[in-house]
C-alpha cells in the first residue's frame, strides 16, 4: 500500500485508475491465469526466463499471473480492447510470453512502453537498492536531511580540482546528477540545456549545479508528500476484488 | 456444484463442513499456496509427477494450491491442528511433497487414508469413465431404468451356462456386481457373507444376485436424491471464501 500511495500521488485520476495486487486481487486475477497457464509450457518459461530446475514452481507460474492486466480490459468490456504497459526492461520477458499467447486466447497482443532506469547516485547503471547501498537511491520517504546528504555526496562528471573543470568542462553523460536533470527535474528544456552547457563548458560547478538540483528535488518532496496524504483516502477504491463476470 | 451436492447429500453436517473450491476459494487458498510454493522447487515436481517439458505452468503450480487445505486448520486455528486427508491413491503423490515441506513452514504432516476405487461395471479396475464409455459407471443422476440397464449388463464372475454355474459356483472375487455388494450396498457382514457364500456355491446365480443388489440400489437413489435437495439451501454456505486473517 506504500507503493501504491507513491505512484498514485504522481497524479492519477481516481475515476480512471484500477490497481491489481497479487495478494488483494487474487479472485479477480486467477481465473483468467488459470486460462492462460494452460497455453504456457515449461519450456517456453524456462528458455525466456532460464529457470533451474532449482527454481520454485511459484515462480514458474508468476508469468500467468503477470499476463493477466494484458488482457483484463477486453475481459471486463467483453470486446478487444488494446492494452499498453509501460515497464522496466527486466519485466520484458514476462510480456513477450503474453505476445506468443494473447491471439489464441483471443485477445489483442499487449504493446510495451520501457521506461528508462534512472542512475544510481553512486555511478551505478540503476538507481537500486540491491544489496546494502542506501546512498544509491533517493527514497520517497527521504526527510530533508537525507535527500541533501545523498545529492551533495552523488557521483558526478566532474573534474579533479575546480581549476582543471574551469578549463576543461565536465562530462554530463557520466553524471548522476545531471540524470536527475533530464529524468524530471529540469522545468523545461531551456533549463535543461543550460544546465548542460554550463556543465560542459565549466562555467557551472558541480556544487553549485546540485544546489539549483536540490531546491528542485526538495520542492517535490514537499508536494509529494502533500499529494500523498491525499490519496489515502481512495487509493483502496481502485483495487480490483472480483473477477468482471461469472466465467 | 453439482458434484458438491452429491457429496454433501452423503451425510455432511453443515456445522462443520467448510469447502474449497480452487476458483471460488482461491483469494483464501493463495497466500498460503505462494508460501508452499516457494519451497516446491520445480525438480520435485517434475520427478513426482513425471513433468515433461510441454507440461503446462498451471499444472507445475497445481501441488501448491493441492496443498493448502492440508494446513488451512492450523493457519486458521492459529496453532497445530493434524489434519487427515482421505483420497484415491491418484492423488497421493501431491500430498507425499506436501509431507515432505510440512515442517519447513511449521505445520504437522498430513496424513493420509487411500478410498479403494469401486470397480467398473465393465470389469475395468476403476468406475471411471473415461473415454466414452458411460455403461461402466452409475451416475448419481442416472433414472433408474438406466440404473437398471447397467447393472443388468454389468461384467460377473458367473459362468457361461446355468448348468455350469450350479455345479462349479462362481468367482466373487472379479465380479463388478460383488464388488458393489462389499462397497456398500451389502446391509450388513452377515448379508455379504450369505452373498458371497451364495455365489462361490452356485446357489445364487447372477440374475437374482442382480435383483437383489438393484433392490437397494434403487432405494439408495430414492434417498440420495431426497438428501440431495436439502442439502442445497446450505451447501453454498460451506465454500470458504476469505483466508483467516491477513498475513
Amino acid at each position: 500500500m506504500e507503493n501504491l500511495y507513491d505512484i498514485l500521488a504522481l497524479g492519477f485520476d481516481p475515476k480512471r485508475t484500477h490497481v491489481f495486487f497479487d495478494s488483494k486481487s487474487i479472485a479477480a486475477l486467477y481465473p483468467l491465469a488459470i486460462r492462460v497457464a494452460r497455453k504456457v509450457p515449461y519450456s517456453t518459461v524456462k528458455a525466456v526466463f532460464g529457470f533451474e530446475p532449482s527454481t520454485n514452481i511459484g515462480l514458474v507460474f508468476y508469468t500467468a499471473l503477470q499476463t493477466v492486466p494484458c488482457f483484463w480490459p477486453s475481459w471486463a468490456e467483453g470486446r478487444s480492447v488494446p492494452c499498453l504497459i509501460p515497464c522496466g526492461i527486466d519485466q520484458d520477458p514476462h510480456f513477450r510470453v503474453t505476445r506468443d499467447i494473447a491471439e489464441g486466447l483471443g485477445y489483442p497482443k499487449p504493446a510495451l512502453l520501457h521506461s528508462q532506469m534512472i542512475p544510481g547516485l553512486l555511478g551505478e547503471a540503476a538507481m537500486s537498492t540491491s544489496g546494502d547501498r542506501p546512498e544509491n537511491a533517493l527514497f520517497l520517504n527521504d526527510p530533508p536531511g537525507a535527500v541533501e546528504r545523498k545529492i551533495r555526496n552523488a557521483f558526478t562528471g566532474g573534474r579533479a580540482t575546480v581549476e582543471e573543470q574551469r578549463r576543461l568542462g565536465a562530462t554530463p553523460e557520466v553524471c548522476s546528477v545531471w540524470a536527475l536533470w533530464r529524468t524530471r527535474f529540469a522545468e523545461s528544456e531551456e533549463k535543461f540545456q543550460e544546465v548542460t552547457a554550463g556543465c560542459r563548458s565549466g562555467t557551472l560547478l558541480c556544487g553549485e549545479c546540485k544546489s539549483q538540483l536540490l531546491e528542485r528535488v526538495h520542492s517535490f518532496y514537499r508536494h509529494h508528500a502533500q499529494a500523498r496524504e491525499k490519496v489515502k483516502d481512495w487509493a483502496e477504491s481502485t483495487i480490483i476484488t472480483a473477477a468482471p463476470k461469472a466465467l
